[in-house]
């Protein structure tokens, strides 16, 4: 049961948290060194506050070792971000979890870091409201980690991601101070603006122990459109053209020729196409027939195959029967799959899809784009088998070549998954020096000693 | 001509910039050392760089001087934050006005900071598309200026204030590095999240020379209606009401009894009622029917006391009349006028316009309140006779009384206008003294010697 903290320390947060809340079994230290990278690290021991003023103690204890401290929401991460590489104290959110006001009146909830999406969601329900961020792991990720990686999902192309969803936060720096930004309000013109700063920092700047949260009215009624296209050029014009009119989707997802291949070698019922889109908008009974039809127009161009229509709830369920598909598909032809969230101006997702096009011929190997066209935001799945070496190889290889397209098209790394360890070598080509040596200064105002989450979002 | 600065300072900026680019006479360094806030100060000099390499020099060379460096766009600022007070040069960039690139694709525009927001407006028309900050002087302001303050306007409830509406930015800190945050796409997890950081710092952490600004569709038509109610409690319901249906309006303004009292006072047809909003939607001729009717369900409730409806430009313009007439009558009762622009929670709007009306009794003079109640942005206008000793002495005294009222209420204490110096010594009561020290650990982060804005935002 030894750590291998500093005896001093091990014994002040074994009194300060409790039997209970300071976990160095080896079993608990494993399983909280861990997140859906599939990389993972022991801690030297998990502290379970249970209160803000547990963390700031947590937090200073640790400052006075320089001892690393990394939180953790639920670790579905996927860029090693909550993965204790340097050791020390990982701080889980998991006994802060109080839904702790909804203020419906106000059109915000006030959470601790620890609230499930999911459960979230359910408890905004019966006031007609919700909070937009949908990442594909809502029902098991939490609020603080949605916040700390600026999580998003498909409806960020209407209602934005994480950080634009957040109203207010306290947070308990690298010092130990415990600090508020933020509050009630949809307006801020009053000092700088540290709430949108610490949203997506990855627990490097302060760990986040309330947000203030921007709901939206839950919408009545969807409806949604399929369209399927000659090839990307034709679909991302279709995006263009979406986005430049005034009926916002509530998603706007696209799916490449490769994908859809591959779902028709699947048997799944969809045309030969070189790209497809599928479109929803979100209303009442009274405004959902003209923004569908604004939609369908949008969608219409030279370059259209085939659109599909459906207005209520299973011919929904139809239409998005093949992007739910799409993942089980993926992991028939291979079981090994790099999934990258970059993003590029939407006017680039066809030069995007056919430089994938040539990686994949080049390293001959399946590479499919799909993901949130109405943001640039494509996950690009490259495909490989583990126990085949001169196919991960080639799949290794692959990556810092997308990497080199994205950023020669005018993209960037991460759209919704973060930096990490797993992006993070590639943040010296996304920015310049100068650029780099700010955040760096940012880092060292809010945590002097650097001991939150090392080796993280910043090159080494 | 000659200038306090230092003589080697002087001629290097005069070499720079040219005669037409570095103005020292009395007159010039006059005209720009003021803005819409009424106070003055003279600078040194003026620099008017052609581009960003000029800005990196001059911060460059004042830097080596520890000369202080105040940005500038228009000087439509109401708090003073352009006002060189502390002297040295002012930056003004009314030679950098470039619209660089409007990419309708990618639905964004790069533009240099001297841009003024209506020039911009008109640009982007021909392409469908606007940027959504409207702030009243958006004929003469400058989208640097914008940023810099995170000014807003009726259109932030439904599109945000520019803060909301920017996506990159090239800065020049006060090191004289130039750094590129952000860039033409609208979501992004990718390390630390400068750009809205700079946004509302008003020139103390980096001078912007470059900003990607996320657009918008312009609305084909829009509606409107006017209802009036028994009080503000029964109109701030209704914005609650407004606030949470998914018909998300375009404006929602509020006027307060007083206000309504005085348009009635000088012959405007509004009846006798305690408090009125300004509901708008925009849309289509498709969509707006429904969006108006959503919203006029919502404005009702039993505290209505009338509504009425515009459909056409005409009745609309009839409806906004009594909003227009309300300066030209506040002017009417009294030239004096303080104007601070306060956010509360929305619920919080009736608290914050009896505790008005209170504050009006004790210190014998007429206040109103109307403006933003979407946001709980609500302009607080003290009246009174400048050259009436003791009724300005009682508007001054009332205004730090207002600013206790919004804290107390939860608020803040700008929405829209900024802290500059008008509100710059109440920093210390709007945020603890952890989150201070965390905003001036990034003040040094970005200006290690202090010399932007020197006295700006931060208490001293």
């Amino acid at each position: 049961m030894a750590t291998s903290l500093p005896p001093t320390l091990d014994a002040e947060l074994a009194t300060l948290l409790g039997a209970d809340g300071w976990l160095t079994g080896e079993q608990m230290r494993r399983a909280h060194g861990e997140d859906d990278s599939r990389m993972s690290a022991l801690p030297d021991a998990v502290a379970v506050p249970r209160d803000r003023a547990q963390v700031a103690a947590i937090v200073r204890a640790c400052r006075a070792h320089r001892v690393p401290i990394v939180a953790r929401g639920a670790g579905t991460g996927t860029t090693g971000a909550a993965v204790p590489f340097a050791g020390g104290v990982v701080v889980s959110f998991a006994r802060m979890d109080r839904i702790v006001e909804i203020r419906p009146g106000d059109r915000c909830v006030v959470v601790e870091p620890g609230v499930l999406n999911g459960d979230l969601q359910q408890a905004l329900q019966p006031h007609g409201l919700f909070w937009p961020p949908d990442p594909t792991s809502f029902e098991r990720c939490t609020i603080g980690g949605n916040l700390a990686c600026n999580a998003g999902g498909p409806r960020a192309v209407k209602y934005g991601a994480s950080r634009d969803n957040v109203l207010g936060l306290v947070a308990v720096t690298g010092t130990g101070e415990t600090i508020r930004c933020g509050g009630p309000w949809t307006k801020d013109a009053t000092g700088y603006d540290l709430t949108h700063l610490l949203v997506g920092s990855e627990g490097t700047l302060a760990l986040i122990v309330e947000a203030t949260l921007k709901l939206a009215p839950r919408p009545r009624a969807q409806a949604g459109l399929r369209a399927f296209y000659r090839d990307a050029a034709g679909a991302a014009a279709a995006v263009a053209r979406l986005m430049a009119q005034p009926q916002v989707p509530a998603m706007l997802e696209f799916m490449d020729g490769s994908a859809i291949a591959l779902l028709r070698r699947h048997g799944i019922d969809v045309p030969d196409a070189g790209a497809m889109l599928l479109v929803e908008a979100d209303g009442d009974d009274d405004t959902l027939p003209a923004a569908l039809q604004a939609l369908a127009d949008a969608a219409d161009g030279e370059d259209l195959l085939s659109l599909d229509v459906a207005t209520d709830g299973s011919a929904r369920d139809r239409l998005w029967a093949a992007r739910r598909a799409l993942s089980p598909a993926l992991r028939t032809i291979a079981p090994g799959k790099i999934n990258e969230d970059v993003v590029v101006p939407v006017s680039r997702i066809p030069g995007l899809v056919a430089g994938v096009e040539a990686l994949a011929a080049e390293f001959v190997l399946p590479i499919v784009v799909f993901g949130h066209a109405g943001n640039g935001n494509l996950h690009v799945n490259i495909l490989y088998h583990p126990d085949d070496d001169a196919e991960t190889a080639r799949a290794q290889a692959a990556l810092p070549r997308l990497f080199e397209l994205v950023l020669a098209l005018g993209g960037t790394l991460s759209g919704e998954h973060g930096i990490g360890v797993a992006k993070r070598d590639w943040m010296d080509r996304a920015f310049d020096a100068p650029t780099l040596a700010a955040m760096r200064a940012v880092k060292a105002a809010f945590d002097p000693d650097g001991i939150l989450n090392p080796g993280k979002v910043l090159p080494l």
